[in-house]
């Protein structure tokens, strides 16, 4: 190509400086925000080495990902399937709705997700791409960088990277292994300051499996009142609890701490794939008004969840009662929830007997962590080494703790069916009996 | 609630510290980040007053907004539908995918849009949530704050608005009514400097309807490759095109310039509300390695499209050929092209006879824009005070031109069934008469 351009007047000034840039090479570089942008769980498994073919005759047993629809034993319950095949057939579902999500959809989760004590209406309610869309409008509406905000640790790693690309500097509080993951309050007291602008929840808990009590919940409660900090809440594990534990929304324990909820139907209603996520913003005393603005001004961005995909919340959170559907779905909440009970009690009963592993009994999601024991076993340096040699030797996935912050443990996903479970289990026994 | 926190050890230092922070009142603002979030098509659009149900008693016809599915004259392919009720039923694409888009779909993509002369890779297409979200991504991946942007004028207002939310600064370059919405090469050339980081292009145009022949676009890359700025190009609309007029892909023209492209499903297969966009890097010369890296990277924040609205690529945009969806497919675009053009003509027939209107012909997209002749309609300010008018006498609501950049025009969207629109353009002449 020359550097004529033949629409250009080339008898003007302008052409000379076009000759003088023409000489630049091309170099573009991507924008800084993007390098602040990484998945700290990317970084650290894309650094586990998969093990050489020869290494294990084994079958891959992963129990990684935090995805119960990979096994293919838990299925979306069958309202869905049929909501979408009626919503895709009736093509009333394919145009542009509200930014912040379709009024019906809005109206369906207020409902169900209000309490007569915490109540809801479509005006506190912005679907969005997503529960990590949810988490990242959280974010976004109510801290600037250099801003703080408390976070979990252990904790679900998107947090800190979603901090780290909006330059929010993230206070770690630690969750307690000891009294199954609660809370360090005094810590967490510790961590406050004047650019404190948030304590970030999540309960029941990723990677921990734990459920907070109500009397727990109103600790925390009680720290973010006395400064004067607003919650944000990740309750997408909400009513996955098991035994006598009970889940209790943070925003229905509270008249005076205004509380950012995050949810989503990706876990409960097994489709985490489809990007239907939302923020209930629960303020009773208008401290939020600003904040809730903020949100529907920032879901005019890009939109949020399809149309289509959301078209199906009201057939699965507002149910008319009595109706065969809401049988069914009770029905699904009742097998599902049960399976992973099944399983959470079938964790702690084999794991809890491995020479060298202390399984925290979790109440609840679809996680649990297992502090790994060195000083027993021996030939294990760390979890990072516990869990490579793992998939080397026998060929099953978890996660590091130090994907989740916390070193010396690992996690595991216990939604796979029983028997790949056993199967696990064994080899992972196997596995530790070796290394003493 | 008291200022006693259980948990915490009342006697240490750090409680009275406590009872002085309870001191405070909740003191709660939005982010700097979302004040800068706004939509100006909302903000004027919002100032324009609904007609009192009184002042008209026709019925409201909104030939505003640019979503073809409205008014239910046109719907998405039945080959779309079936996709999506054959993988719904599948439960095979509820689980999480890939950040970026599934491989099949993005394979897809990249078969499908891919020439010859400008070949893509499953590793060159990032699927996002919606073609807003490609915008974004785009953007974001390219773009520091403080850096420019060259954008179109009038153009499509969501360019401006995340510019301003990221701090980009957006210089417009002016798009000629006289040309048929034709680039004023010579000004786009005086807006380039050091921090000059892309040209952004929308082809077809919204809110225009043009379509740029290919010798124009290959005079937008000799301005590309003078200043070595890489090209951004908005294509939702290609293919799109009437009459004589053909869609040259701005990757298709050069082999030099890179050119990051977005698009969606939305327009062409009249799904909007479902958020299936993407972006394709042209990048033969390997300038934009940094930056595809980037786009992955931001793929990660919060995942892109929904598994189940992408899991209908493969069929859309790849059928077997020769088989009966390729043909099924063939006809529906074959029909809803048929009928823009249709619609086209009718619109240039009717509002090039209306005296105060000056339409330029439509070429592409289902866009026109039409001139007011205040000299001519002398009861009329401005575009503003037209619309708002037209709305109160005649029901009949279209966009000001003032929410593209561009004050004295209109935008009518004639995606409407013919009957509509005849009834509409009867309104709007009247009205004309009557105000001139």
């Amino acid at each position: 190509m020359t550097n004529t351009c033949s629409s250009l007047d080339n008898s003007t000034p302008l052409d000379e400086s076009v000759v003088v840039i023409n000489k630049r090479q091309w170099n573009v570089q991507a924008s800084e925000f993007s390098k602040l942008c990484s998945n700290p769980i990317r970084e650290i498994v894309d650094n586990i080495k998969k093990p050489a073919a020869s290494a294990s005759t084994k079958k891959l047993i992963p129990l990684s990902l935090g995805d119960p629809t990979v096994f293919g034993n838990l299925h979306c319950p069958d309202v869905l399937v049929d909501a979408i095949v009626r919503n895709t057939r009736s093509m009333q579902h394919n145009g542009y709705i509200h930014s912040a999500g379709s009024e019906v959809a809005r109206a369906a989760i207020a409902e169900h997700f209000g309490r007569p004590e915490a109540p809801l209406t479509t005006d506190d309610v912005i679907i969005t791409s997503g529960c990590s869309g949810a988490i990242e409008m959280a974010l976004q509406g109510l801290l600037n960088p250099g801003d703080n905000i408390l976070l979990p640790n252990p904790g679900f790693p998107l947090y800190r990277a979603l901090c780290a690309a909006y330059k929010i500097e993230c206070r770690l509080y630690t969750l307690k292994p000891e009294t199954n993951w609660e809370v360090d309050l005094k810590h967490m007291q510790t961590l406050i300051d004047d650019r404190t602008k948030a304590i970030l929840v999540n309960n029941p808990s990723n990677p921990c499996g734990s459920v907070f009590s109500k009397s727990h919940s109103e600790e925390i409660l009680e720290v973010a009142e006395l400064n004067k900090i607003p919650i944000i809440t990740d309750e997408i594990y909400g009513d996955m609890v098991f035994g006598n534990n009970a889940f209790y929304p943070m925003a229905s324990l509270t008249t005076t701490v205004p509380v950012v909820t995050v949810g989503g139907l990706a876990k409960q209603f097994l489709i985490p794939g489809w990007r239907v996520g939302w923020i209930t913003v629960h303020d009773r005393n208008n401290v939020l008004a600003d904040v809730r603005t903020a949100y529907f001004k920032l879901s005019q961005n890009i939109l949020g969840a399809s149309s289509l995909a959301q078209s199906a919340i009201p057939a699965l959170l507002t149910p008319v009662p009595g109706s065969i559907e809401e049988q069914s779905l009770t029905g699904f909440k009742k097998r599902f929830f049960a399976t992973l009970e099944d399983n959470a009690k079938f964790t702690i009963d084999v794991l809890s007997k491995i020479p060298g592993l202390e399984v925290v009994v979790p109440q609840g999601a679809m996680y649990a962590m297992a502090k790994i024991r060195t000083d027993i076993l021996t030939t294990i340096k760390d979890d990072l080494d516990f869990t490579q040699k793992l998939l080397d030797e026998e060929s099953v996935f978890v996660l590091p703790g130090q994907c989740f912050g916390m070193t010396g443990y690992f996690r595991i996903v216990f939604s796979a069916p029983h028997d790949v479970l056993a199967d696990a289990y064994i080899r992972l026994e196997d596995f530790c009996r070796r290394h003493q």
